[in-house]
């Protein structure tokens, strides 16, 4: 038809990503054409359930259930199955049979990304997976693309939209922690078990990813620091926002310099706050947003939808096109990681700024004994605030106690010192109780 | 050295961003070689003057002011002399020589892109400028290759950092707009003739490269609709603010339906109010960012640095490793837009909102005639505001005269309408003064 040539697509998996890729490949079908210079005939669709009920229907003469026979043959196989078996297999097999994949899957990627470039290097397919982080957001492209000629020292992710929405409602609605988790839940946000998202998992892997992109070096998901949102509260956030700052789960992962002067990497999710005038304090609810320093480029971010089958169908089409423009004129796919290999640094060397909320005994010399404590382990405050000036009921209660409390900030320092100084706070007699730490990110 | 083939590297322009692409290319040959497979060879650097003083120092033996010559065998030619000639004629007679071209050239790719595009494509060379737009931010490539399966249904972007840090300042610090633009020519952010900036050329420019990439159609520069920030006030900005919003000068790019089902391109900048919840009015100083609107892929932000020597060659450099790249691999460089060349359409077909700010004579029926004239016109009133609950000083001012004042936000309405019922509401009777009237956009 119009004389273009036929490229075989092979889709695993039937769910809400995959329903709408396979709606879209079926409905574009000529404007795609145009735009690759090649048919993408959507020879088949692998589903576990043949009878299965789905937001879009699917040409029922499309169906099987025999994924291993469908990617045989197949030019690009999209696989959109999840979890780490049979996807890992059923990948192998295509790359070994010459096909380009791309995959959403960020289970499998985070665990077996680099098994699956090497296979796909060796016999020159294309792997590509940039609905595997941030959904609808380009992002692997840039990272690997556009700051092709650029060092990457940092990024800093929003990429869980469900905890996002949570703390998003505690900030802007005043809701407790329980009632934003039952709303979420309510609305979809959240998994049958919210560990995953809550616990930080979901963040991890995707830290993972970036971290292995940007820093062309491998990062096992159990090497990164994981603080999940289950600890932080209503107050926390009321007295972040009152001091400026706003509390976003991050996943961090960044280029440190060592003692030594080497290089390494340190990926890491945790609750952190950041002000209020950062653009990653602008999103809002389910969006995610993925902020980079680069050494030329400096302060970037990519913001957008980060789950949403259609969101992620739009992601998984760009990379179908460009594997199968790949095919049409033949060239380079989406470059691999060139295995710089940065050792992966532990999370007591990186260097964070501490926010420590305490309730101290109101004696003299109080004060003189916690700024010692601090200076013995090195750590500098940028800030101390006593009580917070508008808040007249807490500094009531406190007098009435006989404590003060007091916000400190602290300087930039490495992480295992700030966690000792913490430890020595909770242990030190002038302090009645440690009440909130928190890590302060951003350059503002 | 390293078994690598040399590729080589012309570069014409050493101001700036020439310099900085420069020295990165000098500083990190290694390891662009490792990233590419060959070598970046830079063969010269083509200045009007050899003894030019330049923030950072270039090799005096790769100067020379012969840029004719310099292109004649060179692999990719780096062009970041700017203005339309000679910087046209030598990025043909590159094409021709089969080189590839990398641009920062704004006024020359708004006004002969589909030219220089056209020459590539006849000769399978490739010809790129993400530089071209918004500095640093990578959104030319997202635009075309990451949404390559999906359709932009619009774009609007903050795309000139003078008349952003203008602006902000207005907003943010409370200065007039003389206060305002004389700060901002001290730190530099305006041109000695700051028309370009603050008359919205600059912008209009880009809402052209933008709209042509977004809708695979040529968007002629005299075909965007411009109006600059120069009318804009502070007492425009405060009222802004109370109601919830900010003004920012925009450029827009839009696929538009128009009444016989067809679908065409609006281009247009113009200062507008939108939501202090959007993400674009989290964008502050100096910086850019593009808000994309996609059928599949929903609202998407790309956010950086717009500006500057070093960032802009950052986004250079992403554009020469990706041409180095395909000379090694062979195969396919950015795809040329498909020219689906959709009709521009005038700003009178465009749909948009107002929202219009007027002094009205205090006597009865004065409102009826005022929801009349809106009527007539097939406007509706989202709303109407009898002066600003907080503003009891004008008020006051108010009552004395025997005026009220009213703000009235419309619906979504074609701009002609709007257009007329402005003129309308200036000629009627019971209207005292217009004292205000923008656009708002964004659908929150």
């Amino acid at each position: 038809m119009n004389g273009y040539r036929d490229l075989r697509v092979a889709l695993l998996g039937g769910g809400s990503v995959g329903a709408q890729v396979a709606r879209l490949l079926l409905e574009q079908g000529d404007e795609l054409a145009a735009r690759v210079g090649a048919r993408l005939q959507l020879i088949g669709i692998a589903v576990r359930d043949l009878d299965a009920k789905r937001d879009v229907e699917l040409p029922r003469e499309l169906l099987t259930t025999d994924a291993e026979q469908l990617v045989l043959g197949a030019d690009i196989v999209i696989e959109l199955m999840g979890g780490i078996e049979p996807a890992r297999t059923l990948i192998l097999r295509a790359i070994e049979g010459g096909a380009d994949v791309v995959t959403a899957n960020k289970a499998l990627i985070a665990s077996h990304g680099a098994e699956l470039a090497e296979a796909a290097e060796q016999v020159g397919a294309q792997l590509s997976y940039e609905a595997a982080v941030a959904g609808a957001i380009p992002i692997i492209r840039p990272l690997r693309e556009s700051l092709a000629g650029d060092h990457i020292t940092r990024v800093m992710g929003i990429v869980n939209g469900s905890t996002n929405y949570i703390l998003d409602r505690m900030d802007r609605f005043g809701d407790s922690a329980e009632d934003a988790m039952r709303v979420a839940s309510e609305l979809g946000y959240l998994e049958a078990d919210p560990t995953l998202d809550v616990e930080g998992y979901d963040a991890a892997q995707k830290a993972t990813i970036l971290a292995s992109i940007a820093f062309h070096s491998e990062v096992p998901v159990e090497a990164v620091y994981r603080e999940g949102i289950t600890e932080v509260t209503l107050s926390q956030i009321e007295a972040a926002a009152q001091a400026g700052y706003v509390i976003k789960l991050l996943a961090i992962a960044e280029r440190v310099q060592t003692a030594d002067g080497s290089f390494g990497v340190s990926a890491r999710v945790y609750p952190a706050l950041i002000s209020r005038m950062h653009p990653l304090a602008a999103v809002h609810g389910g969006k995610n947003a993925v902020f980079v320093e680069a050494e030329a480029a400096g302060e970037l971010m990519f913001y957008g939808a980060g789950a949403g089958g259609v969101e992620t169908a739009s992601a998984v089409l760009g990379d179908v096109v460009s594997a199968a423009r790949r095919h049409v004129v033949g060239g380079p796919g989406i470059p691999g990681s060139s295995h710089a290999d940065l050792p992966i640094l532990p999370i007591g060397e990186v260097l964070t700024r501490y926010q420590i909320m305490l309730r101290v005994h109101d004696e003299t010399g109080a004060l003189a004994a916690i700024a010692g404590l601090l200076a013995e382990r090195g750590v500098g405050a940028a800030s101390v605030v006593q009580s917070m000036p508008e808040d007249l009921d807490l500094a009531a209660v406190d007098a009435a106690e006989g404590t003060a409390t007091l916000v400190i900030g602290t300087h930039t320092a490495r992480e295992a010192d700030l966690a000792a100084t913490v430890q020595a706070l909770r242990e030190s007699s002038v302090v009645a109780e440690v009440t909130s730490v928190l890590r302060l990110e951003g350059n503002q």
